[in-house]
């Protein structure tokens, strides 16, 4: 197999972007990711995109989008797996240049939530939920997330407190991402003291609703020194699924296919847990945010409450957690997320986060996830030299 | 770039499915693809689909249906490319097996159109269109595809009836395969008399709306021996854009992406169109088919209507066109006919295609159009003894 690189990125605020349209966002991060970049045509596009069919009237944005960035007529498709959508679209364009099949390759993420009127964007959101045995009966993510961070203070006799502390903590990285949605720091009463929004969950418990677009340039690892001083290397790409329905599940309080996945990246990688010096992960809620830092084997299951308090997910301590302030506090432009992951670890290893920099990050882990965890795509990067 | 093998196929009749939903409906096919194979666990399910978000209210549908037919926790996504999402998604998993991050693929696609009430459908299969450009102004596929029509007559001073004959050549064809929607002959003055649907279009040039699934098993081709006596190489495979609006293209009667392509997947294979025994190409409507036949290579722009009087495109003659009976009579349940196409292709090559059988086809190809020419995905497939 072939070895990839991540040649460069290109970012978009994540806001509501009302006077931008789904093509021009993506167009906007597809430029940044070009910018200064003198390599030949691009081979192929490889895009994420949950719900521009929903709120858009737009399906086949792979070919729209590639000829609105001008590499018509390159290959191009679109990859969804709900909120896993850029993570997924990554694996596939990976395979790509792997393979031989492409050597320079576009893939990233566009997502326009706000264009949705009433509830839409909602109900375009809950078909990442099982259909016919979840969203049929009134199952939203909310209130299905509500249950198992009930479920895990049961389990584990953990503190509400230890939840809000993540938001904290996401809040006071993202307040130094000048691309974040909410970037302010909050304090744990302001968690607290927030609307509920399905109760235990309140409303700083939730990742933001709002529009981005991210993309990235692949290229075979051993070329990437013609192209640029500063690359990455994927060490190790999986992806695993589970069941899309939450209650048919062994065991509530893992996500199984975040475990699954992390060891296969893990072995690809040649590395464990402790090798990781910086990791976005999927904090779509901060039950969503913990479940996922154990399952990645960042902690013991159940010791999350333990570990945030000691300070163990800030930068000198087990791994420092969403420098960019994760989807709680960058946001969550859903299709898009996996790929703003991606690019932030990228900009980590190459040393360009700025006031978000990780002291000598060497490697780094993005997590992004489809559904309540029916999707896990986890991708290892590693600093090229 | 390794080798890679079609290992077995399988297929639903294409119908209004009212009783089955898509995860049954995908799991029939899926069951069938794997019925007799002894083969290691599956490692992803790389599927197509275009239009479950808007009918079933489902997104996230690799996870779906990996679960449904047992393969959870291999990785799962769907690729969407519009009606181009079967070859989308084959190309995908092409490149998954060619790189060797995966061993077993199954890719398919899956399409549930009957679902939708009123002019749901309608609606969301023009989401294939430019939403800005064209939806947003009125134009349908057909109103779209009637204008290239009557260009085309005025340009190349082709009859009415040419076109006609391509639609009375494929419903002969497809009468005799047991999993087409309409299996029934007719004759010229059967579309000339039909309802005008967009002149000079009426509804006998129109491919009809109907539900399907299929799926195909890949391996490394030099393992395929070890599971099956019958097996395919995938010799070519590429896939190429254009505007996703038919306007701004600069010659409106050149499938672009079809050319380019289709180019692609020749050098890849080796080979020219006069090697191609058989094909299965896209024709929605009966003008998609004549400039697809064109832009493949099989006849040059402008004769395709000499040709077809010649009895061009039937057994023995330039090339077997679509003895499934094509997107005309098979049908075309969307996502899942790229996937259809190269079962189809495959089942030829294996000699298994009973009464649809063309004589000594050593080598075949499908093409698989999203939107109006927006994309095309070649792919070439040859006998392997």
């Amino acid at each position: 197999m072939r070895k990839v690189a991540i040649l460069s990125y290109g970012l978009t605020k994540v806001e509501k972007h009302w006077r931008r349209s789904l093509r021009e966002l993506f167009s906007d991060a597809a430029k940044k990711s070009l910018s200064g970049l003198n390599i030949p045509a691009l081979d192929a596009l490889i895009v994420g995109n949950m719900c521009a069919s929903d709120l858009s009237d737009q399906n086949n944005i792979g070919a729209l989008l590639a000829d609105y960035i001008g590499i018509t007529p390159s290959t191009a498709y679109r990859v969804e797996a709900a909120c896993g959508s850029g993570g997924a679209s990554f694996l596939a364009a990976y395979t790509s240049v792997a393979s031989g099949m492409f050597d320079f390759v576009m893939t990233g993420g566009v997502e326009k939530l706000t264009d949705g009127v009433g509830g839409h964007t909602t109900l375009s959101l809950g078909k990442a939920a099982d259909a016919e045995y979840e969203l049929f009966y009134g199952s939203s993510f909310v209130s299905l997330n509500a249950l198992l961070m009930n479920h895990y203070m049961n389990v584990f006799h953990a503190s509400r407190d230890c939840f809000a502390d993540l938001a904290v903590l996401m809040h006071r990285n993202g307040a130094k991402n000048p691309l974040a949605q909410l970037p302010f720091e909050i304090t744990r009463e302001t968690v607290l003291n927030s609307d509920k929004i399905a109760d235990p969950i309140t409303l700083y418990d939730c990742a933001p609703v709002g529009d981005g677009a991210a993309a990235l340039v692949l290229c075979p690892f051993d070329e990437a020194h013609k192209y640029s001083d500063d690359f990455v290397e994927v060490a190790g790409v999986a992806g695993a699924t589970d069941t899309l329905d939450v209650a048919s599940r062994s065991d509530l309080l893992t996500l199984n296919s975040t475990l699954v996945a992390a060891d296969k990246a893990y072995k690809m990688a040649k590395v464990t847990p402790k090798d990781i010096d910086v990791a976005e992960i999927h904090d779509t809620f901060t039950i969503t945010g913990a479940l996922s830092i154990e399952d990645l084997g960042f902690c013991e299951k159940g010791k999350f409450g333990k570990l945030i308090s000691d300070g163990a997910f800030e930068p000198g301590g087990v791994v420092a957690i969403n420098p960019s302030g994760g989807l709680k506090s960058r946001g969550h432009p859903v299709g898009a997320t996996g790929a703003y992951q991606l690019s932030e670890i990228a900009m980590q290893l190459m040393g360009k986060a700025d006031k978000m920099q990780v002291p000598d990050a060497e490697v780094g882990l993005a997590q992004n996830i489809g559904g309540s965890g029916a999707s896990s795509f986890v991708t290892i990067l590693r600093r090229a030299k």
